[in-house]
């Protein structure tokens, strides 16, 4: 029988389990979560979480409240669903001694310190005391590289957007303010059978534009403006990324010189984008190429990031920390020139690396 | 010379810092910030922070990479903007150092394990090494009792909200689906003003009705479901939050009896909603009336919380952790009976608590 989805996931992280030191892991991460269960519901707010899982080599189960005990059951089909009654922290206690747990791994980069102290305090005062031990990005990294049907979910996120944009860019005059505009692209794309944006499009027009992260202002776009688009939605979880910078009318020389110098970026970080090179290698082409224009201080952020079930995700293309790019993991390629006061220029593409290169996502068609 | 909103909160902050144990704070928990400092940007990501302050007795600094220099010196009057260039653990070390801080005080329910973990470790090289130690919610606590300015901005927030729900029911027929429904109350709140909503509208109808925290679905609505409706806008950063149940021809006698109690309930409990109160009395009361009634346990959540700049914040009206309510807080009475398979009642207002009493601010007009 062919396994689901989520069995090989729980397959491939109990793999890692034996080698790894503990015995029992606590996954909280809305995304990791929902990756290696299938439970869709995102938390209400940073402190209020919808379900924990808990593994071990034998078992998975999701713990949840009374409010999110249906949508578990119909969700998360490997797991045994626990509706706690008293709270979470008495539920896992028991769960654990249960379990024979010795060592539970957890999300370092997600608990809070003050969860982690209240657990950590209970956990060694039962009477086989468990120890609590940092996970340190272990199911990010199993997310990096997507299985076939993630990449599929991403393509279509990719087209809804593209498709959403080119109606967008179709119907634009000069005089319309950003905000308007940033609220068409949202109405346009759930009427396109998007869930919802990835992350708050972004419409920034002539000086805003600079502005790498601009929430969309009352601003009029003028007709001679760089106006940078940054949009996304998801779709069946998994997000889309893309930025495109567009002029209504013909731009002046600076801006024109400067989109010219961003796409030859843009274009050569590509060719680095494969399996076997290092994340570092696409950012220091793309910075290298910026810099050798005169441009090198107005390239303040990264070249790219991965992108799946969370908008940010690693790998990243960055100057620091490399990691080897691998067939399956998908990025974004986003070289930009700011100049304070006048405008800006970034293109961004999300690509999936395959054995050949970096096959586009975000094209459009 | 009037004092600004931002320099009163500062120094009710340092009045604690003199009698507390750390001579610095360090605040990354975006509604802390903005209602210490006035920025607005909300952070992109869990992990993907917009801004640090830096507080001591004299100074107060606000640290932000790039993107976000422009926004931060507009808004964050009060503040010496600090745009890093390498990152933000080299230059609070830089700055610590400056301040001869000892003691750094975090917010140990907003940081991470991993980032307590990182930053710990390098302040304690420093020549003159720094400790850290957690906060506590001490500056949610500060957020407890709002201002004037802070209630008008949440009782525009419930006009708005309370408008655009009469609109919405005004026009509601059988046979439109949740999605839909909740899709133009995002639509007509857009209209009305508001920033953008609280939280994800929820409607649920029928069986739906029965989960607390149901989102909406492509369930068309029947004559006589019970249809929930929780919602709230935000405006000027303040949340408003208000729950009605509602039937589109007269319900059966199940029902009708359920509402009834769920309305004494909330109407009892709203009588101990008052300055030197415990924040668990109403909580009782409420849930007396509807065990007496036989409806012990169909009601599984608490009876409020705070609203503010987030949607849910302390105080708690709940059976645990007592605390004296206060003139000033705003909190919901939200009592509800869910009948799984069948559906629920939940009735909702946001109140803020004066000296006679508590004052409606979800009252329909």
């Amino acid at each position: 029988m062919k396994k689901s989805i989520f069995q090989e996931r729980l397959s491939v992280l109990r793999q890692g389990l034996t080698s790894n030191s503990p015995d029992t892991l606590w996954i909280l991460q809305p995304e990791n979560r929902r990756y290696l269960s299938g439970f869709k519901a995102p938390d209400t707010q940073l402190n209020e979480s919808s379900g924990s899982l808990l593994i071990n080599s034998k078992r998975a189960f999701l713990i949840t409240d009374s409010r999110y005990t249906i949508e578990a059951q119909k969700q998360a089909r490997e797991f045994e669903i626990i509706t706690f009654k008293k709270d979470l922290l008495t539920e896992m206690c028991s769960l654990l001694m249960q379990l024979k747990t010795k060592v539970l791994g957890f999300e370092g980069d997600h608990l809070t310190w003050e969860q982690h102290r209240q657990f950590a305090k209970q956990l060694k005062k039962l009477e086989s005391p468990v120890r609590m031990v940092p996970l340190d990005g272990y199911i990010g990294r199993m997310r990096e590289v997507k299985d076939r049907g993630e990449v599929k979910a991403m393509k279509a996120a990719a087209d809804i957007m593209s498709g959403v944009l080119d109606e967008v860019l179709y119907g634009l005059e000069p005089g319309r303010t950003e905000v308007d505009v940033a609220r068409e692209i949202e109405e346009l794309a759930r009427d396109a059978g998007a869930e919802g944006m990835a992350f708050p499009p972004i419409v920034a027009s002539g000086p805003n534009a600079a502005l790498p992260h601009a929430t969309p202002t009352q601003r009029r776009i003028g007709p001679r403006d760089p106006i940078i688009f940054d949009v996304g939605v998801r779709l069946d979880g998994y997000c889309s990324d893309m930025t495109r910078t567009i002029f209504l009318e013909p731009p002046g020389p600076m801006f024109k010189r400067i989109y010219g110098i961003v796409r030859q970026a843009q274009l050569a970080a590509l060719e680095f984008v494969r399996p076997g090179e290092k994340s570092t290698k696409a950012d220091s082409v793309a910075r290298d190429i910026m810099r050798q224009a005169g441009f090198g201080d107005y390239f303040g952020h990264s070249l790219g990031h991965g992108v799946g079930l969370a908008t940010h995700e690693t790998p990243r293309l960055s100057p620091k920390n490399p990691v080897t790019l691998e067939e399956g993991m998908v990025v974004t390629v986003e070289p930009g020139i700011y100049i304070p006061g006048k405008g800006g220029v970034r293109l961004e593409e999300m690509v999936v690396i395959e054995k050949q290169g970096p096959r586009i996502l975000t094209e459009n068609n």
